[in-house]
């Protein structure tokens, strides 16, 4: 209950700076779904923060799934007959698709074709592609680079190498008082694609090293892992403490101007999921909310029907729906200091609903306790203006029959959290509000 | 069940005229929540019905509150230099903020305008304004008028006196047969003020007047009380008969040309909300329907969570969102007979739903009953338009299966009330309905 | 579930042309509740499916109602003075009132018009018109032929008769392998007219024909009966089975180029609301969905409230709602083969639906399988569009908790039934899901 006074609503302009510096210098490590770009992302990472680094090894099962092989590329190249890079890894990681088996052969055009990737209908843009659980290999290049090459003989190299090793993860908790868990999730499998992931990983980084120096109700759980199999490493790992987890969300692609986009959970009403609703509905901008789909992010993992976490997904613009979406426009351009920082509030915000909610319990029920004895209501009646300023209190003490959480009586209200908060808090220090029995998780959980 | 063939709803356009006059009788007056002005208003409803007098006593303990001191005002005004009555209480009782402490001095200009409300807006109005609960004095004027006023010195002088006394209220209960009850209030508290609440005070009384006549199944109670601390005296003075309450309306405001509104009860979905919104959507004007919000008049008091009867709000315009609310335009020309009797028919509807509404069983539920052998349907078959007439009593038949009253039959035809009922009472006559156990209390209070 | 397999789904076009064909074959039949026209309607269906006719004796009583005396119609002509049929049955059996009682009279004009139906808004169409329970008689004629008639004496007759005999309908059982029951139900009481219902009854007998070569897990119920008194008289008949009728749908006004239009059963959200409301927000047209009524079709007696079953309502263009309705125009040119198809196709759909529902149980609940290495998911990842053809898939696997049966998996994922169920299809028989306990009869029917 200390968070609202602490630091984290307190920033002004730089945490923006902060989360992009971070994400700048992530961006350009070639990351995969195992593999030394993860490793030195984790590092970097841990500059910020104490990771904790956590790993599985290949061909450790994990469900119905197999930890592969891990991922080493040390060169890709495709040569023209005048022995040029004419396509260059070095240059940019998108042009080697993720997992490709090592290859050096030459090869007339037409054959070189069918392992190229572009996209014609954004010519001079570079796709992203993968290849993860199938051995083959590919390049990515822009179209209108593709359609300017002239037949003849190249020299195609993917100096790589797929070999028993391990798949790496970073976590990290920050404790609070309660035992119950805040789980916040980031991608760290792509390789330089600026808002899907460089953001959502700098963002969390910089917000979990804020929360370090708070009194926290909720103990919050980061995880920097690779996209499917590195959940399904934490949740086999963690298999056992799922239960403690009452809310969660997964990050990504919250450094472009667009958005805010949220995803619910599975389970759709779940508090999570009313606490960011409640937050975007106020946030200034016109947010969409999504009812919760079974392609995505990691929430595709928590929310399977064996775990159904209540985790939802928060984005700026949603992912595959914005034309630099996993093309080389994904980059430090397409973000900015300004659109990290509003994400970074957005789930400051988030935090205070889940850190300040209490349920409280209207001391004088039978009528309106007399409020203007108090110093709680103007004196001078019959101006309607001046009964703005109280509707916030009026509305906990209409709701405050010990049902009702002040989440639920923001709701209902129509008023932001921070508004009602600050007025429960007036009363309960007035004495005309007692904190109910505090909410238990599995009823957070379900209520509506 | 005799309610539908009584007085009430033969009137055919007197009765507007009626409350208006009664309206314009008590217009005059200058009440605020204790002192003359109530009782010489009391005096005159008393007229119409055998009102009860109720008081408690000045510095009685009610819940949060206590009586404050009784409030006698005489005289007011501001004198120019010249002498000359610039301002007077006795032209218009708006002029002295209610429960003004006396005064009688000289003070220049610039002294007496921190004492002064005006409506910078609405420059030509005099504002209404009140200080019942910190003891202060003051003046409410024209914008163009003080503004006009020269500097120099002004007498002011407010001829009051707050007092050891009582605060009064009124009481009317007609009985019915079935002992559960049905409350109308309004409240007492405004000087001259014609549609808040004049119009209230002469509609209500008027309705009660008619309501003495009839045989009734519910138990009226008319509250003429001051708003909040009138309130809360009938609540303290009653608390143990609460129960016996299944619905009520607060009244204000009816008899602009606006509306009309209904503010659901803080439950929302009670019977008298849903009557009153059956009734509104069917009243061949563009109805709102509003929830409940912890600002207004005296359902604040009555929907307190120590309370929380089922009691709405019914108005025209909405208080507070016309230009003419709590000014010196709310006088006798902003209301009008054919609008206090629309109000009036509004709230005979309502009485007609809750007095007529019952359960009806079907007798011939399996298929349709042969309607045709009894009369009840066209003989001619295959002419669409002749089966409209019949709806409703198909719509009756069809649903009268135990679970549905007429109001749920009604919202689920899409038909008045009034055709539902009168259906229902034809088939009943030709025995083929009969009556279901008639619904308790608690079953209409929660039915949806 | 073998049904996906069959003949159903294959037709091609041919379907159409055979429904419009047998409705052509019964449309110049003067049909009422009883007689010789019934009789002669189910001896053509007869030829296509093994009809079993059924009967009940005048006078008998069925519930409220009771068998009227069988109707024979011979002649009815009006002549003029000189002897000149100008309206003669033979030419329209429209022209006579169905049930009307003999007559043969001169009589001057201004006489015979109180016996003469006219459309004046339709001044060229002949109405239909019944008088079965009001003995009486009557003609129908174009308005604008009668406002042509000269003064003077007419010859009326209607060689018909009252007489006790029986009334007729037609029942055909398809056996299914469970026992539970889908009724379809289409009216044989009107006479020339081709939408209403020429177009219902060859359309059920078509589909009857096809289901009888398949294997069904539902026994399909269809009758082919009068309205109301044909309706009931099978009710009565069948009151001890009607616990195993778990969804049914009245046929009516299947072949103009409206609609398609689905009336809710009286329960409103059974399983066949949901499936026809299902394949409808996929049948690549704007339809309608309305709550039920209890005006119309043999619903209102399936419906009533004694039965309760639920039984929705089925057409393109809605009774009473197309100028053609119940009028001469309603003839074999108003109807086409593509609508009656199309109408087949919707029902066909419907079927599989009700056919082809399981309840999936996810054996690899946490996390996502990894359908790559089964083969069920594209290798190369980063193209979004390549996810589209898994969605179906996930939706199941998420959603395969034992709690969603395929239908409310299609719901939610807002897919087509035919993909879910054939994503289903596969996951099964990659040992991915098991089938969950199968819906009882009742959890389906009180499903939402």
């Amino acid at each position: 209950m200390e968070y609202g006074q602490t630091a984290l609503p307190s920033h002004t302009g730089s945490v923006g700076q902060e989360i992009y510096a971070l994400a700048s210098e992530i961006f350009p490590l070639c990351r995969s779904i195992t593999g030394q770009g993860v490793r030195d992302t984790l590092d970097i990472l841990a500059c910020y923060i104490p990771l904790e680094r956590r790993s599985v090894r290949t061909d450790e099962r994990l469900f119905d799934w197999t930890v592969p092989k891990e991922w080493v590329i040390r060169d890709a190249f495709i040569k023209d007959e005048a022995g040029r890079r004419i396509v260059d890894f070095h240059a940019c990681n998108l042009h080697v698709v993720s997992y490709s088996t090592p290859v050096h052969r030459r090869m007339p055009l037409e054959e070189l074709r069918r392992h190229i990737h572009t996209l014609p209908d954004q010519p001079h843009l570079i796709p992203y592609r993968t290849s993860y659980y199938a051995e083959s290999w590919g390049f990515c290049m822009a179209h209108e680079q593709l359609e300017a090459l002239s037949p003849g003989i190249y020299e195609v190299r993917i100096d790589s190498e797929l070999k028993d090793g391990r798949l790496d993860y970073g976590e990290l908790v920050v404790p609070g008082t309660s035992g119950r868990e805040f789980l916040l999730s980031a991608h760290v499998c792509h390789p330089s694609l600026a808002n899907d992931n460089c953001s959502g990983l700098a963002l969390l980084a910089i917000l979990a090293r804020q929360l370090r120096g708070m009194d926290t109700r909720y103990t919050y759980r980061f995880i920097f892992a690779p996209g499917t199999i590195g959940a399904l490493a934490w949740l086999a790992q963690n298999e056992q403490r799922l239960h403690l987890i009452d809310m969660g969300l997964v990050i990504s692609c919250v450094g472009d101007a667009g958005g805010p986009t949220y995803k619910r959970s599975r389970r759709g009403n779940t508090f999570i999921d009313r606490a960011v609703e409640h937050v975007l509905k106020h946030c200034g901008r016109k947010a969409e909310i999504r009812d919760f789909s079974p392609y995505g992010y990691d929430e595709r993992q928590y929310c399977s029907p064996g775990f159904n976490l209540p985790v939802g997904l928060f984005q700026h613009s949603p992912f595959g729906e914005f034309p630099e979406y996993h093309t080389s426009a994904d980059n430090l351009d397409f973000i900015a200091p300004e659109h990290l920082e509003r994400a970074y509030r957005t789930l400051a915000e988030v935090i205070r609903v889940a850190e300040g909610n209490w349920t409280p319990l209207n001391l004088s029920p039978k009528g309106e306790p007399q409020l203007g004895r108090r110093g709680l209501y103007g004196s001078t009646g019959g101006d309607k203006a001046a009964a703005d300023g109280a509707m916030a209190m009026l509305w906990v003490l209409n709701l405050a029959d010990g049902t009702h959480t002040l989440l639920d009586i923001a709701e209902r209200a129509g008023l932001p959290f921070a508004r009602i908060a600050e007025a429960a808090g007036r009363l309960k220090e007035k004495g005309l509000l007692a904190e109910a029995a505090p909410p238990t998780s599995s009823s957070w959980q379900e209520a509506i």
